[in-house]
């Protein structure tokens, strides 16, 4: 089955069409500012990048000139759209009503709409990708694959915030969890390169890129992660706080004067491994200037980070009451060794131990643990997209029975 | 040495006079609504208790009425002030200048005004408690042990928050750290109870009470601590709820249009269990609905406080790469069996493992965990003033050599 994965935000375009048969990804591309003067795509085809410069002022054009390229009859990817037959979007936040994939109707979309408050940013953007779907596409099978879904299995006491209960009842304050389906994606797929069924197994899985998050995976399912009500939550990132003391909050917004929103600015942009480095958001970056440079705030920036994802990664084990697998993905953790090697150091006290040679790798598929690790280590590159052509096929394939 | 210590809030005045050889408390009271109406003491000695209904307007008299009692001939307590050798003062905040008892003068004076913002109820209050015992016991050494002092050894990498380094550098705004007086009492009561130097031992005490933290102490020193720049951080307590995802916190104050201060106060005294259950601040109503009236909220709000200081151990844990020792202390972990044996079922990833009917007591000095367990456990009441004595008797006897 052949499904064109959308990734729809408020001014871009992510798509991807997987032939879900093979795995593979057959053509992709991204729309940058869709809206504003110099909106552009690059378009990915036969190992080649095409960077196609034409202002489109809303999605339906940008949808438009994808399925342009995705047809064009040089690339030889498809001949028309009949031969796309599902689109799988990835939708931020479904709230409490939506633990799986589903196929898009007028009820999914009011769950998409009911949860704006949630995801002011991402869920109207993936509405304007909805809406385009269906008008440039008219009568595609479309499967909403939730970031948050594969954290409803969470239980009550985890999610729960110790705040007063009525903001809970009355605006749906609580953990809600992301990443959902990377998280979903390479539990199984560590299982799979084990060789042990999934729901044998207890995982915790480090997803540290721009964006980071921590899970716990027990019998296939999300027991515990670090994002919460929003992906600010859990541990320090390239440019985000994680979890605070709240009163630094409070303390912050009467010293400084500032608005709750001003607050958030801050602390979605302006902290974590940038806000103490004061260098980047780019772990590489910081890298450089702490280990080439000997930045004392470069090196107190990983030292915090690396603290805060070991200290999570205790927590989940804890959540679980042990632990048999950790896995590292996402950019810094598929590409980071040296982050690798830190955050496992100081996890002797579970049993870790890495082959430190072995570590010293990027972006591969591998094992890191040695035979006497108490814990299996890997390293599983993430890929979302197919996760997501795979549960919207496993659903399409369901409408045609 | 007879030590007086004092604990001074802004409108109460909390003292002990402690025989430092024998370690007894000779005498105790505690003044309450100091400048209000019906303002009264209650003063403890010879196993009885008298009330005493004096109204002072302020701390200066309240030390005067305090004096009167300890000094009244029918007591037989001491029969003048000269009998006080030294004055041992609980002070909550010492910012990063003080790491340990020190000798009361003005620049120490100064450094306690300087706090103030970052204690602006309880630094006030211990200066008014400083100048009353000036005033009405003039030439009396007086020390200051600090809350946070115990806890200026935690390393950098752990004290800075992940938010623009700035704001440490402009206000201070890092991990402080409370408690600090009974994490060191506990930590080395425990030590001599083993029978091995605290600083062999990887420690991880459990105060807790209304408030209520968790401090990793390793060769004796404090390595982390789950309190941050304010009481109101780390793990859920009676009325407060602890570290959050701030943007429960921003999300909050816009749709309730709230003021920093007013949300300061939802996270102190209508969170955690209180918040949670909608009981009650206190663990034993909220079990006893919970357990006996089978409430909904009651239990969740326990199942989410149990979770949370289990994370949190897991966390200090980590930050010493393995732990000896587990402590219990302070109201519910000397008092609540219940939770210390759900909070050690919780722990048996780390090789925790209590004689559960041997747990089921309270307040004593007792050891918990059994011959097989991999860490050895133990409820030690505190006993803060017995500390704040000692390190006051330490420091004055030094002046007088």
């Amino acid at each position: 089955m052949k499904v064109l994965v959308l990734n729809s935000g408020s001014s871009s375009l992510k798509y991807q069409l997987i032939d879900t048969k093979t795995g593979e990804s057959i053509a992709q591309g991204y729309y940058e500012r869709i809206g504003h003067r110099q909106s552009f795509l690059t378009h990915k085809v036969n190992g080649e990048k095409y960077k196609i410069e034409h202002y489109v002022q809303n999605h339906d054009l940008a949808i438009r000139v994808m399925i342009e390229e995705l047809t064009k009859k040089d690339y030889k990817v498809i001949d028309s759209l009949d031969e796309i037959d599902a689109i799988g979007l990835r939708i931020v936040h479904g709230g409490e009503k939506v633990s799986e994939p589903v196929l898009i109707d007028t009820e999914v979309e009011k769950i998409i709409k009911d949860c704006i408050p949630l995801a002011p940013l991402h869920n109207p953007a993936a509405l304007l990708g909805i809406e385009a779907c269906k008008k440039e596409m008219p009568g595609k099978p479309m499967v909403a694959v939730f970031d948050t879904a594969f954290h409803q299995t969470i239980p009550e006491h985890r999610y729960i915030y110790p705040i007063p209960y009525k903001y809970y009842e009355k605006y749906g304050i609580r953990k809600y969890g992301f990443h959902g389906t990377s998280h979903m994606y390479v539990s199984r797929r560590v299982a799979e390169l084990i060789g042990k069924p999934v729901e044998d197994l207890k995982i915790v899985n480090c997803h540290l890129g721009q964006g980071a998050s921590i899970c716990a995976i027990q019998g296939g399912k999300s027991v515990e992660t670090s994002m919460g009500l929003t992906p600010l939550g859990g541990i320090a990132m390239g440019s985000r706080s994680g979890d605070l003391d709240p009163s630094v909050v409070t303390y912050l917004m009467e010293k400084e004067k500032i608005s709750p929103e001003k607050m958030n600015e801050i602390l979605n942009k302006e902290s974590g491994l940038y806000g103490v480095s004061q260098i980047s958001p780019d772990a590489r970056d910081i890298e450089n200037a702490a280990f080439n440079e000997g930045d004392h705030n470069a090196r107190l920036a990983l030292d915090n980070y690396h603290y805060l994802v070991v200290a999570y990664i205790a927590r989940c084990v804890a959540a679980m009451n042990g632990i048999d697998v950790l896995t590292f993905t996402a950019g810094t953790g598929e590409k980071g060794w040296e982050t690798r090697e830190e955050i496992c150091k100081q996890l002797k006290f579970l049993g870790v131990e890495i082959d430190t040679e072995g570590n010293k790798f990027k972006g591969q598929e591998k094992k890191i643990s040695t035979k006497n690790s108490k814990v299996e280590v890997y390293v599983v590159p993430t890929n979302e997209e197919l996760m997501i052509a795979k549960e919207t096929e496993e659903i399409v394939s369901k409408l045609n029975k």
